[in-house]
């Protein structure tokens, strides 16, 4: 049978990795997908590089539109991330009638609509699973393996750079500095970390998720982000010993009013399994009417797990290439004239509960004010830890832990704590999630 | 667009949770798959149940042939179990040209490799998510998210009845009798419950993974299957207090000589994330070259979990159904022309490491005579515990971890351990797996 040409543009690590595994197990993949699957072009910036790894049957260029104009290119891998140049190139394969695999998580979540739009009016797929989770197929469980269920929520560690530094400062009680520094020596990290550090990376792919459980369109404008930077090891002792472990999530949920997208920090119960995912790990909890919860947990970066999805992808079209264009999987599941627009909730709206850590002065009738508060704007109290003071402290450390309660008013209460005179700093907040229902 | 009709054979546990989460979730399912997928025909002996699940739009038979005859049917659901009229109602639907969803892990595991032939012959699709592991998707992420792989083993606790009653002997320290009785009351195992705690069902589930994840047929008489039974609280405790926890296992995984295809309960460090999965819930974990070790977590068992695997099929179904038939996804992965006899390996010839535990008298030169029998078989040992005796006891029990090495050994060692006449009673002997590598 025909091979099918693969034109890959951009040969960094995921690119390498991508011409390496489908050069090792060429046998095995050609046995899966009826057909040999071959790397025809490559297109990188530094030619020189993409000339040493491609040996002397595959055309290199420095300009990547040769590649996608290439009319005997099937599949276009595009792998050099951004959302300028990636996007042009991704929309001129498409009108040129070319499937596309792509991996370039931050251009989905803002512009996926327009491409799938483009790809459907064209008849060409666009496969994306080593988008969000790295080598773990969680874009194909959502988007085939769950089809029969109303999905209720997911919740996600899905970068491994925060994870691998929250699983450093509570193992070797450390705090946030050093263990970047660390992070960064190790190549986790990247000399500029705040997309990772600060959430970004996690929402562009929680915002993914969100479109294709749901129904709705990409939208990672209105995704909420909060970062780990500001995690004490305080609040890592505090939440452990009370049960809990610290992790940034990723969180999508259908509720009456709308749908929830935000990442942030959490506190989750040890004793579930995603509380025990350490170091760069990446896993997704999905519940699901029907299915209850299901985990995924596998490698979220580095060349080959990465390459392992792109690959996948490959297959999946080779596979499918011969559907009626609109009986193929949808690129977000539901069918693209099937979308909702249910509303993204502010995070003002957003129903959770809470860990507040508070200072205050150790002296009497502080706990009635703070409860007073709590209680004026709603918040019911789950429970209230106050730590011993120091020898030379005359102030306390206060753990309160609320039921479940809406964002605003928490945000409420913090300012009015806040202006307590006996309450010194600010009021930590970290949010709590059961994930049990 | 024209909708895909559904024949439902069985309405049981698993028809039943089917026909009410088609039912339940049918917007959101036919905003995926593009078509309504409607139950137009049930079969089931019990005639007035059927009608009472039912209702009076569909069609309902006690003559499950008459669903496979219909020409208005597109898919048949096959969910009676067993081996003989199941296949033979699955043949025929397969010759009239329907496609076939079934959740039937015995029958695949015997006969999937003639029914998958007759399938592509007919050019329709055999899918069984529902086979294996109820409602994770796991056969959807072996056959289809790691295809780009070199698969190297698979280790899954695919059986929930055993893991449920592994975990309550462990967490309450009961022994097996009265847990499985409690099993039983609570409706997770059947009165009959030799499948489940002797392995066999296991057995059904790693063998049909391991023809996906190394594209060779089915050969559930070439399984090694050994259950939970005889285990004891003792060997659970002694487990714990090593860092292991007892888990039946299905595994198989490919080595130099052939392919391991086994199931028994084994040692596995409590750190890895598998060993946490408690109670009823199935995990499996899948080791390829490139994405290295991912997991997949889930309800095993049970109406709906199972029922979102049944659907998940017939959304596949309508979404495939018009590509090229050669080009669709192969219901072992690997296309049918390419499948090799890469043989299963007798369980003499497999290698892991061990757990032995040993009753001996209390005297000198003992542990003499056992080291040197190991020594004499090549066992190399990692480490051994003498308990302290009791107090009226003038034995003691003797643990002792193997290095890893072949079972005949293994086999050749306890043989002439128990001869010896310092030694009381039959060595026990549980396989110890790292799952690390």
């Amino acid at each position: 049978m025909k091979p099918i040409n693969v034109g890959l543009l951009g040969i960094g690590t995921v690119g390498g990795g991508t011409f390496t595994v489908l050069k090792r197990n060429q046998e095995e993949i050609s046995r899966r997908a009826g057909r040999e699957i071959i790397v025809k072009m490559i297109a990188d910036k530094d030619i020189d590089k993409a000339r040493s790894l491609a040996g002397s049957d595959i055309i290199v260029t420095d300009n990547a539109h040769d590649v996608v104009t290439n009319p005997d290119i099937d599949i276009v891998v595009e792998l050099i991330g951004g959302k300028t140049i990636a996007k042009d190139l991704i929309l001129e394969a498409i009108a040129q009638g070319k499937h596309v695999v792509t991996a370039n998580k931050a251009l989905l979540a803002s512009h996926g609509t327009e491409i799938f739009a483009a790809a459907r009016d064209q008849g060409v797929m666009v496969a994306y699973e080593a988008a969000v989770a790295g080598g773990i197929p969680i874009i194909k469980a959502l988007r085939e393996g769950l089809t029969a269920n109303r999905i209720e929520w997911i919740a996600g560690i899905i970068n491994g750079t925060a994870n691998f530094i929250l699983s450093e400062m509570r193992e070797k009680g450390l705090s946030f500095e050093p263990v970047l520094d660390q992070a960064q020596k190790l190549g986790y990290a990247e000399a500029d970390p705040t997309f990772d550090i600060e959430g970004i990376d996690a929402a562009h792919k929680i915002t993914i998720m969100a479109a294709i459980a749901f129904g709705i369109p990409v939208q990672f404008d209105k995704a909420y982000t909060e970062g780990i930077s500001k995690l004490t090891q305080e609040d890592i002792r505090y939440a452990e010993e009370l049960g809990y472990r610290i992790k940034l999530l990723g969180i999508t949920k259908r509720v009456a009013q709308g749908i929830e997208l935000r990442v942030h920090p959490a506190l989750i119960p040890k004793s579930r399994l995603i509380a025990n995912v350490e170091g760069v790990m990446n896993a997704v909890l999905v519940k699901g009417d029907a299915v209850g919860p299901t985990l995924y947990y596998g490698a979220g970066a580095g060349a080959e797990p990465t390459a392992s999805s792109v690959i996948a992808d490959l297959v999946d079209v080779a596979r499918m290439q011969t559907a009626d264009p609109l009986h193929r999987v949808p690129a977000l599941s539901f069918q693209p004239d099937s979308l909702t627009d249910t509303p993204i909730l502010a995070m003002q709206e957003v129903q959770t509960s809470y860990y507040l850590r508070l200072h205050v002065i150790d002296k009497a009738g502080v706990l009635a004010e703070i409860t007073r508060i709590l209680a004026d704007l709603d918040i019911s109290i789950n429970a209230m830890i106050q730590k011993e003071p120091g020898d030379d402290e005359d102030t306390v450390n206060i753990i309160i832990l609320t039921h479940k309660t809406v964002e605003k008013n928490v945000n409420a209460a913090i300012t009015k704590i806040e202006a307590l005179s006996v309450v010194t700093g600010q009021v930590t907040r970290i949010r709590i999630e059961e994930l049990n229902s």
